[in-house]
């Protein structure tokens, strides 16, 4: 039995309920509220599941898994039909580097916790936060972009190829995500036209956050 | 002939010297300076090989691999001797969740490119920098200690067991940057424990910082 726990704006969230709807994989959902009381993620309920207090987790059967990429590794080794990595160590690492360009170089920059710090603790305000977000959104998707649109690249209708994957799970989310900051993403054809195709399918519909059970 | 793109004191950079040296890898180090001259990183030779302009990257033959997450599975995959991952997918989703919460939670917020941003642009100064990469270095250890000391847990002489791996490879690296920024570790006393187990084996050793040709 696999439990989610998630924020539906979460885009780590996002990624997990993605990949757990392209390996068609059957699961509850545990709504984890970061805004409400002071933020759900801090209470003992949830620090009994994961003390450090972040979501996404991933609970099968007893076992509390952390990390949105860890997770869905785990899910192509425990659960390996529909993978989200292609076979080959070069392939394979193409699709990671994508998606750690988006999990280590831009996500973590527009946590909530860390435009708190911007806005508030350093003084930068709404603005400054919008500005700060992004600027690192930019660089990554600009990185992001050369990857996928480099002469030759295995790019298809998704990031990898013409099945989706790990790389689309990241993407997708970060594409809400810099919409809400208002980005252009003119600057990224590719990118913007991957995200566009999957947003259309059926496993990236019910993984948006506006069509889960906690949308404000 | 795999091909090492290196900056001595960069975090990821380390990683990868200590994965390789824990793999008995033989390869060529070029070093990348990300400070002379406005940065290496930056410019036409180095953004031929790397056009996102980060370090490291690892060359194995024609091939260029960007992402040190990604690079050390890829490493698992190719040459699986010393493998960085233990086997089994409850045991692999636990080490590779310890090496996240380092990659993504707490390293790209110390990155070079985001400290001159808060000290610079935020105006924080070189004050605020360091109160703004301890504080996340902190978070984060916690986190890590928390799983590192959680009852039952399969930690050993290492993060995971009695063998290096994956995590000890992004564990070692954040310690060096942690105590540069003067952090006492003193709260985190399983991860400090691993740290100086590791800091004394030879692997460790020749990866380490000041082990490297381009030392300053």
């Amino acid at each position: 039995m696999l439990t989610l726990y998630s924020y539906f704006r979460s885009s780590a969230s996002y990624r997990l309920r993605i990949a757990l709807a392209l390996k068609g994989l059957a699961h509850e959902t545990v709504p984890v509220h970061l805004l409400k009381g002071g933020g759900e993620q801090h209470q003992a309920a949830y620090r009994a599941v994961n003390p450090a207090g972040l979501v996404p987790v991933l609970q099968d059967g007893d076992t509390v898994l952390t990390q949105s990429l860890a997770i869905m590794e785990y899910l192509d080794e425990a659960y390996p039909a529909s993978p989200l990595l292609p076979s080959g160590a070069l392939d394979r690492a193409r699709v990671r580097a994508l998606a750690l360009t988006i999990a280590c170089d831009i996500h973590p920059l527009g946590n909530l916790r860390v435009l708190n710090y911007v806005g508030d603790t350093l003084g930068a305000g709404e603005e400054g936060r919008k500005v700060w977000a992004s600027h690192w959104i930019a660089l990554g998707f600009e990185a992001f972009e050369e990857v996928l649109s480099r002469p030759g690249a295995p790019t298809g209708q998704f990031c990898h190829g013409d099945t989706p994957g790990m790389a689309d799970c990241c993407l997708v989310p970060q594409v809400f995500n810099a919409r809400r900051f208002g980005l252009d993403l003119a600057p990224y054809p590719t990118l913007k036209r991957i995200a566009e195709h999957c947003e259309a399918l059926a496993p990236f519909v019910v993984a948006h956050p506006a069509n889960q059970l906690d949308a404000a």
